[in-house]
């Protein structure tokens, strides 16, 4: 038996998020029954963080334990293998590693990358529908960014925490927040971006925190506000979730 | 009757091309059919340039005529409507401007900007499906941009020309064809993207000119050969044609 780190990227908007669940299609069924159908073995893998439904990974990490194969194979044949099963799904295994048997995707996961992208112009997106959130109103970016850096650190997330959150504390370290913008189409079109970093985050801290930096962006809430509803520990004193479209898990690091 | 200048941005991967035709849907014949539905007008429209089947657009230009209105409409409100009626198709007008009588979005375009995407890297797209093409085998991409120097200027196409082409003259004036890299995930994917800017272009010409391109990055080719290729004048003499899935449209502008 032979422990694999597998690196996924996937579109999540057709999936009923990451992990397996009766009678709706999930990226963990999808990939168990890939494997399954190339090894003819029966096996659950194991993923850093479950994405919720909608939600996009361009570097999920998981592990999956499989016996020794009639030749042996590559790492790179074991993904090329389990990619021509799930082609032509939007799910891909962009690399695999063989690990030592007690690496364990979730619990050694020392930094996590999560990328908001947010669409900021009148017309809707067309050639990425369901892949960024769409905003019509101007956004202030320099005043997203600078309100951005008061989440910084070790903070009691609460006010950004989902009710279904199953997290034993509500306390976290939000090691990076940027707020950066660059043009979408020659015309007035920009893309947001928000990047955040950290060893783990609450369900749903990342959409909202982008959905309650989109107040400051409109000019709804000044910094202070920020700070204040971060303060109150409280959901209801937070904004609004930021739709799964726009979220990516792009990278999770290990020792 | 005012003249109107549309900024168009879509996804052509489910469109037999720009160009009406018979029982296969188009995207000329989406936007007039939206055009019909919001203002009770029966429209043509007249695009910059044809697109060909699944490729996609960020600003294919066009123009419409149309009758006042009941009341009068700003330009913005004019894309807004007709968006409401092409949504959720993956078409969206980005910008509507009100033009002069004798502007022609095919004869007065003085510059096209033609984006060309590739991943390069072992897996398969997931999220980016029919947006870019994709390559498995790496590829050079110095050797790509050097090679592709030789292709900018006053130049007889005919190699990269398809037989279908319609233009009267192979001679084309290239101006500009760069080469770039980068990231595409946080593990060995790169995007490549290539960019050709010129008055205007053959039929197939871009897909052409990066497919042959390819078999230089391959190491199969050397710029000479390219060059060879291209003093030819011979369409069998040149590389394969690049799908439509990584060409995009992105710009053009006028005086």
């Amino acid at each position: 038996m032979t422990r694999y780190k597998l690196t996924i990227e996937y579109k999540g908007t057709d999936y009923a998020g990451w992990q397996r669940q009766d009678d709706v299609p999930t990226v963990q069924q999808a990939i168990e029954e890939a494997i399954a159908s190339f090894s003819q073995q029966d096996v659950k893998i194991h993923a850093a963080g479950r994405t919720d439904a909608g939600v996009h990974a361009k570097g999920q990490v998981a592990h999956v334990d499989l016996d020794k194969f009639s030749r042996d194979m590559e790492p790179f044949e074991i993904a090329k293998a389990i990619n021509a099963f799930l082609r032509p799904q939007p799910i891909t295994i962009v690399k695999v590693e063989e690990v030592s048997d007690d690496f364990e995707s979730r619990f050694h996961a020392k930094n996590k990358l999560y990328q908001y992208r947010l669409l900021n112009r009148p017309a809707f997106p067309a050639i990425e529908q369901g892949l960024v959130w769409h905003i019509r109103r101007p956004l202030d970016v320099e005043a997203m960014k600078t309100a951005a850096q008061i989440l910084i650190g070790y903070h009691d997330f609460s006010t950004f925490r989902d009710s279904q959150c199953q997290a034993k504390s509500p306390e976290k370290t939000l090691a990076r927040l940027d707020v950066t913008a660059r043009d979408y189409d020659a015309y007035d079109g920009q893309e947001i971006i928000f990047e955040a970093e950290g060893r783990s985050f609450l369900h749903h801290q990342v959409r909202n925190m982008v959905g309650t930096l989109t107040l400051v962006g409109e000019g709804k809430w000044s910094a202070d506000d920020l700070k204040a509803a971060l303060e109150a520990r409280d959901r209801t004193k937070g904004g609004p979730t930021a739709p799964s479209d726009g979220l990516y898990l792009v990278r999770i690091d290990y020792p």
